[in-house]
């Protein structure tokens, strides 16, 4: 799956967390504010059906496009909300996520959807009085296009002259506008930003705590997940949760907390050792986590307990509350004192201010009782970042959260099941590719991408422990294959033959494992500047493949390996190289991402996993990518200057890298060996699981090449 | 000369700008905080003497150790000074710079080598009532502990658990203690910072106006520098001092400024095409100049100006003040309202509160006089960044000086002189080594490496247009050569001889270009761990110089490609990859640098000059480096990508690289031919230049190597 970049701390992102809450991915946004970054598209993977299966994935979303049906009425129906009593708004912002900041979102917080008709997964919309705009990235223009009603206004993020949201809006309201928002889908981070870029023009940010206003006007909303949540088996998880919840409180104490809000859902299915069925692709269910020094509470939809959870829990000393229940805790906590850790990245400004609020409100009820003059003293440590907490009273500490590092450093039961879950993925490829080269080259048959995806799916779902596809399948053929986020829809899709390039991007989510893994082959006679651009994408995967580099070096520091061979001819890709996996979990996860966002200074650790995913899109023609998932592992170096571990990476993804799409006198001797090598190992250990034909053509997928040359 | 790296925002740099003053190159400092960046050692160029040559270089400093002998007498006279009436200070920070923040410095600016009695490039003193400490980096741990006498503490920078200086007078001093500072020593970011700091125990940062305390202990302080400036040939500077400063007006009026402030002597030199001689190595002249939409004023000792420069800045329309004068002309500024453009960066806190306070006054009499409510309002506007000038009174604007990245970006004249001045300078080089290597290897004489440092000033000093070393010419034998900033001593040098690795760092200033370059050799019989280790340094050389990048790449991204040879057998180096360089100016300049330093996002531009220049250097053993200066280039590459330009490197030194020392079975067909066209192009450049024995040495020293594979 291609890279996105997580958790950017000098992103205007527009993320969320809400009345129906927890905090999922540290969510990647198109809006960018200013700043020296590099003036390339953003690439986040979208949220999409993969079209009717025969099995059990589910299709992330169901909205269908109706051009301008009804968009009308709908707008004129928000509308009339701006001049709900107390409210008098001028404009309103509806961002894409749900409260969690989850890439994956259930159906029922696809609002931004719901009433602008554009179904992509990243973008924001808009309305004004008289305005309704959506703003999104590179990769939805088109289909922007397509979905918006006449009333709609496309703003094109990242392109020159358009500004973003706050910039827009500042300057288009009159001064002292109120523009309102649903703080439960916006990070404290995000709405601070907006407050402060508005507050320029004497514009007001308000809060819309009172419902949200899309759903008072969203008749057929679907209702919230209800899908019971699972035990995450210890020989996957590898660590209890006491375990895993100690080492937490010892973050606490040392970063002078008494108590922390989880609020990203995969840090809880994590944490807690569980895993949930809520959102498409992701094992998640939507509840926030409060760690104190002495309990844990779990805020969940009581219904999603099965009793065999219950006791899971109740073993970890775990307490179950109400999902709805959380701001009344965080209020609580304020009254008794806690130092509280909140990720303000990616908590809601919901969470964030009642917290704040209750904060002010002990101090201003200690100052009556004890007329002391200390009032002002405590407000300004309120939000310090100080490890000094001999004070009395409640504190905010802005801090990240703990949890993504933990989560992303994986110990070796998860690495192992990792590793088995991919050579069982492996073991699914080779029999579709089997499959699919049959129907291609000896049946002569012309499938539609879609037709592949679904055949894909049962080829996988025949695999023990296979759950779910963990992100929707990018099956492009042709031209398709150029668009980086594609999908593949029954009607209008092309079909995959022996004359066009194919590249297949997909993953599976099972008990042990996660996997995401990308091909690009062609059945017929690929042209020269096809094999010319194939094989300086595997230049750069190799290249950043054979990295070795100093233990925490920043990822981005290794993502010019992967591009130097496509820069030599003046090419490039419009992505991140790679980003974290989790282990059973989401496919995109941070905080590490080997990318040229070069804010991210998360350094590569042992046990972290990334993708190796370098690409080349040559528009309106075809779609190159070849991606592994690799471990981050330490390496006996002879030397370890100043003292430094050396880290390298050990391949997850052995599914073969089609030979004739190389133009091997452009490969050095060494990248010669490093493919023989790889195929050599993908022989090894995955012709042990397959038979027959799958076998045979696993043998004659990785035989050795070889170049005219010795060395 | 190795690589440093240039105008960091996020450094709390102790820099300066003073009485006697403008502002030098855009200083380094080894003082850090927090932050992610990696905590390696950071690099700066000492100043250094040359020891006695028989030629016009000077040694840039002629202080030496004193032991202890009088430091006791010194911190006494010193403390008394701090009762002097209204000052009752409890510290006093003496910091290394000169008053504009130049790399390399005036006699008279050496205060913090005259009370600490060291005499390295980088270094803070710090003076307390009872304490004395001195911060330095890792290159000078071992000189500092030599030299400082036993009432100061040396506190070793970078290492584990040393605070900076502002954290540890925060928690040493008594809260409230008031710590004085020499405003003109500190550039007003720095002042700043250190100001936030200090506050956080309620101390104050109090600015000492009234005289630099150290100077009214330094009896025998050297007098300011008088030497005479003189103009630099517009055949060589290729534009004409008009042309730049209607360019440097454009650049006022788009960012809504009427005028600047210059305030870096480089800065200065290259826009009025003067060239001074105030400080060794640097052909810069202690000026600050002023520009206004319709007025140049040059503020320098006019004893300093000859009538032909007086008739060059009168045919450019700029008029002379006196130094001295310049924070009247700041303050006149604020009187008549203008919007000056201050880089804060580098513009000393005195400079910068000057302007502020008048500006405040500005208001307050406006207020007085008008009895208008605004003046709040007036003084929020005061720091704005806004570009919004419509309204009345004077505003502070402060951005990065538009000359750094102007003066980075050479013309064709200035590479057409550095591309000569380099052929020359490779000529003296040849010539060099043929004596050298006769010396050494024929007449089996061991010289020192003082000695050897002076005959090759001596070679170059017969180039035409030869004006002086570009900086202290790093002469380091077996051992030595590990030390990154090594300065030879007469009494206590190595000699160079035919047992151990020689490295050779040095450069020339010339009337048409500036060099620097590095040659590492072995006039014996190398070691395999040496051998090996200069194959892989030149490895990185390599993959340096060959890289295509697309235009705008920061520097840092190409880093990982000098060092990805060393790290794949855990070994590394603690310098950056490669810094910018004056044409016929300062060796070391910024924006633009090429290095682990992740925060310099100066994106590399067409016509930037930088060295490539990695090392290796093995602790008491021998060190190794490989440099050559390259010009910035656009490629012709078969693609665009994104409309994209690409850029390469073009080289600009020629200088044999040693090929005994290399493994050629560690190289690729790709590396090897590199090395032999590089060659090719030397011997078909220089030999031209060089006749007789030093011809011949040129003919073997530049044969093809090969290696017994083909491809």
């Amino acid at each position: 799956m291609e890279a996105v970049i997580w958790k950017r701390p000098c992103v205007l992102a527009l993320r969320s967390c809400g009345p129906f809450a927890s905090c999922g991915s540290r969510g990647a946004s198109s809006f960018r504010k200013g700043g020296p970054a590099p003036q390339r598209t953003f690439i986040v993977r979208a949220i999409n059906s993969t079209g009717s299966g025969a099995v059990v994935a589910r299709p992330s979303s169901s909205h269908k496009s109706k051009r301008s049906e009804g968009a009308d009425g709908k707008l004129v129906a928000l509308r009339q909300l701006f001049h709900k009593p107390g409210l008098q708004m001028d404009a309103y912002i509806i961002p894409s996520q749900d409260p969690h900041q989850s890439e994956f979102i259930a159906e029922c917080f696809m609002r931004r959807a719901f009433i602008s008709g554009f179904t992509g997964s990243a973008g924001t919309a808009v309305v004004t009085r008289d305005t309704a705009s959506l703003w999104t990235d590179g990769r939805y223009f088109l289909q922007a296009e397509n979905q918006l009603g006449p009333d709609w206004m496309l703003m094109r993020a990242g392109t020159a002259g358009v500004p973003t949201i706050s910039e827009w809006l500042t300057d288009v309201l009159s001064p002292g506008s109120k523009v309102g928002i649903d703080p439960f889908l916006f990070s404290s981070d995000a709405a601070e930003e907006l407050k402060d870029t508005l507050s320029t023009k004497d514009h007001k940010l308000i809060y819309v705590y009172d419902g949200n206003l899309v759903d008072e006007i969203w008749k057929d909303k679907p209702e919230p997940p209800t899908a019971p949540v699972r035990v995450h088996d210890i020989k996957y998880a590898g660590l209890d949760v006491p375990s895993k919840i100690t080492s937490l409180r010892q973050n606490l104490l040392e970063a002078g907390a008494t108590s922390i809000v989880i609020s990203m859902v995969d840090e809880v299915a994590w944490l807690l050792n569980l895993r949930g069925n809520d959102v498409a692709h992701s094992p998640v269910a939507y509840a926030y986590l409060i760690v104190e020094l002495d309990s844990t509470t779990l805020f969940i939809d009581p219904s999603k307990i099965t009793p065999e959870v219950m006791v899971h829990l109740k073993n970890s000393k775990v307490t179950v509350k109400p999902y709805g229940s959380l701001l009344l805790e965080v209020e609580r906590l304020a009254n008794c004192g806690a130092k509280l850790w909140l990720d303000t990245s990616c908590t809601n400004v919901a969470i964030v201010d009642a917290f704040h609020s209750a904060c002010n409100k002990y101090f201003e009820n200690l100052a009556k009782r004890s007329k002391q003059k200390s009032i002002k003293e405590r407000k300004k440590l309120l939000d310090a970042k100080s490890m000094d907490i001999e004070m009395e009273g409640p504190l905010a500490i802005h801090k990240t959260s703990p949890v993504a590092i933990a989560k992303a450093i994986k110990n070796e039961a998860e690495l192992e099941g990792m590793r088995q879950a991919h050579l069982r993925d492996a073991a699914a490829l080779a029999e579709f590719w089997t499959w699919l080269e049959t129907k291609v080259v000896q049946d002569k048959m012309a499938l539609t991408e879609v037709e592949v995806t679904d055949r894909l799916l049962e080829f996988r779902s025949k695999q023990a422990g296979f759950l779910d596809t963990s992100f929707d399948t990018i099956s492009g053929s042709g031209a398709n294959g150029a668009i980086i986020h594609y999908r593949a829809e029954p009607d209008t899709c092309n079909v995959v033959d022996d004359k066009k390039l194919y590249l297949l991007d997909s993953g599976g989510q099972y008990v042990d494992g996660t996997t995401d893994v990308t091909r690009t082959v062609h059945f017929g006679e690929p042209s020269l500047r096809e094999k010319e651009c194939y094989t300086r994408v595997l230049q750069g995967h190799i290249a950043l493949d054979q990295a070795i580099f100093p233990e925490n070096t920043p990822g981005f520091v290794l993502d010019v390996l992967a591009r130097s061979s496509l820069w030599k001819i003046g090419l490039d890709y419009r992505h991140g190289t790679g980003h974290g996996v989790g282990a059973s979990l989401n496919v995109h996860e941070g905080p590490q991402g080997i990318s040229y966002r070069y804010e991210n200074m998360t350094g590569l650790l042992g046990g972290m996993i990334v993708s190796n995913e370098p690409g080349y899109y040559e528009d309106r023609s075809f779609g190159i990518r070849i991606e592994n998932l690799v471990i981050v592992r330490e390496v006996e170096t002879p030397n370890r200057f100043g003292g430094n571990s050396y880290l390298g990476f050990e391949k997850l993804t052995f599914v073969p890298i089609q030979s004739k799409l190389l133009e091997l006198s452009l490969m050095s001797p060494a990248e010669v060996k490093w493919l023989n090598n790889y195929h050599s190992e993908v022989w090894k250990k995955v012709s042990p699981l397959v038979q027959g034909n799958v076998r045979e053509w696993l043998w004659k997928n990785t035989r050795p090449v070889s170049i005219h040359s010795t060395a």
